[in-house]
């Protein structure tokens, strides 16, 4: 069947009732009215990140099932909400597709975003579906945050420590692999817990997700109050194997770890006399890295993922 | 200039001076982080509305301005929230567009949606710039209400009033003529003022904004409690010239104003007790008119819009 044949309505009554399966407290008011209807907790500041996943341009159907695009869609805004240390609350979903999109595509899609929809409990509440020459994901995720608590970009100082979550590269690697032989099928860990963590720890400076590559996404936290900062290219942290991995494909591990966009790790800056990296891996619930120090003075251009250029 | 000579740093930033403009007590952080933090009066229910325009799909550059195009596609979602009763905080947009599109006609449209932010004090907060087949705005409106309120698609009783805000038809004549001759000129006013107003008649039942067209969208508000309405056909308001307008087109004024999209009026249903029509236009700041009455039993299927059946 094609998403032509079920109509507008019925794709929407398709994904309403596979969301109804994934609750929150939040939501007095999901899919269905003129809008969704949520409730946070009188003094939370809202949270609100925007990303949109289109076919041909963030992934294709010919190496990569629906439910892996899903669910890296939602991923990738829910880093955002990671980044900003929110607790999520709900996400929209503007669906663009073909009137030719067989509907086994589209419930895949929704499959991988209610996937880890529920993982990390961010119901959708509502959307849209429309018409359009190719499939897009357009997602807005709301999350909450203690009133005044939330992490930015800014605040980092000369001085202040790097810090990483998790691992780098897997993410290009794996992209890298799916462009040569078979398919697309690392997922990111949305870090989350990380996140609620960290909006705890006072010492933190300036905060941001791996979103477009460390280099570039430190770049923008670095830019916020005009540092530099030197990295110890032996202190990133890589995934097993990777350099292994990496020589078979005849890929540079540093490049990979430094300019490949998707970690959806958090990158922070600490002042120096905060934690330990041991410590914070104990409360934020994942390895954490130390892999430089920020400095006065301006940085070069980072390198990072362009649109518009190709 | 073409798009993909600015990129999508530079786009951002050309957006993101552009939004500057238009502030809003609510934001506390905008555009160029991870997110957007915004700051509702403590107990506030938040109102979430999405929308997507689609080039070919919702508008055509051919026949209409991009400037028009970007108010067309917030007025959309300004009226979801009017037809909540909701006070808009802000808005996110996820632009999709191809990289030779010129950049004068992504200024004109993001010209658009600010006009229509600013008239509304509803700030651009945040969003997302990705290479597309064609161009896209997929909006996620927010907005406030007080805890409770809002109005929503459920509440009709048999035995209620049917009112409808302003006149009918008028958006429906406007991409009539276009398609002949001409341009879409026409944009509708959402309703929120009048959505504030009616948040607190208490006798309201169901309420939803004219935006597939009337006996669509009253269809939604029937089907949610599973009553019907017999309207007045002679009652159904419709802007001054109308008749004669349509007649010259050769088009039936009573389909165009019952099935015509885009109208962004506020039908509602209203106890036989509550207020008069006269007396609610004082209220709504806008034409009231009365067209008929909810009766039991089910209705047969609404037209109106519909994707993916083309």
């Amino acid at each position: 069947m094609r998403l032509r044949d079920l109509g507008e309505r019925g794709l929407i009554s398709r994904i309403e009732r596979a969301a109804a399966k994934v609750s929150g407290r939040s939501v007095v008011l999901g899919i269905g009215d003129d809008a969704a209807l949520l409730r946070s907790r009188a003094g939370d500041d809202l949270v609100v990140s925007t990303d949109a996943c289109v076919e041909n341009v963030h992934f294709r159907f010919a190496n990569e099932s629906p439910r892996s695009i899903g669910r890296r869609a939602l991923v990738a805004n829910l880093s955002d909400l990671a980044a900003m240390g929110a607790r999520p609350t709900g996400f929209v979903l503007a669906l663009g597709a073909p009137g030719d999109v067989p509907v086994k595509v589209v419930d895949g899609l929704v499959a991988g975003l209610l996937h880890e929809a529920a993982r990390h409990g961010c119901p959708l509440v509502g959307g849209n579906c429309s018409q359009a020459g190719e499939v897009s994901l357009a997602i807005t995720a709301l999350g909450a945050v203690r009133r005044g608590a939330a992490l930015t970009r800014r605040g980092a100082r000369a001085g202040d420590r790097v810090l990483v979550t998790g691992v780098l590269g897997a993410a290009a690697l794996d992209r890298a692999r799916a462009e040569r032989r078979g398919r697309v099928r690392h997922v990111a860990e949305p870090r989350l817990r990380a996140g609620l963590a960290l909006v705890r720890v006072r010492e933190v400076g300036g905060c941001i997700d791996v979103s477009d590559g460390l280099e570039a996404d430190l770049g923008h936290v670095l830019d916020a109050e005009g540092l530099a900062a030197d990295l110890e290219p032996a202190a990133l942290p890589m995934p097993r194997g990777f350099r292994r991995a990496c020589a078979e494909l005849d890929l540079e591990p540093l490049a990979l770890a430094l300019g490949g966009g998707e970690d959806y790790e958090l990158v922070f800056t600490l002042r120096p006399q905060g934690p330990s990296a041991a410590r914070l891996s104990r409360r934020l619930g994942v390895a954490v890295t130390e892999i430089g120090r920020v400095v006065s003075g301006r940085r070069p251009r980072p390198r990072g993922w362009r649109h518009f250029e190709v």
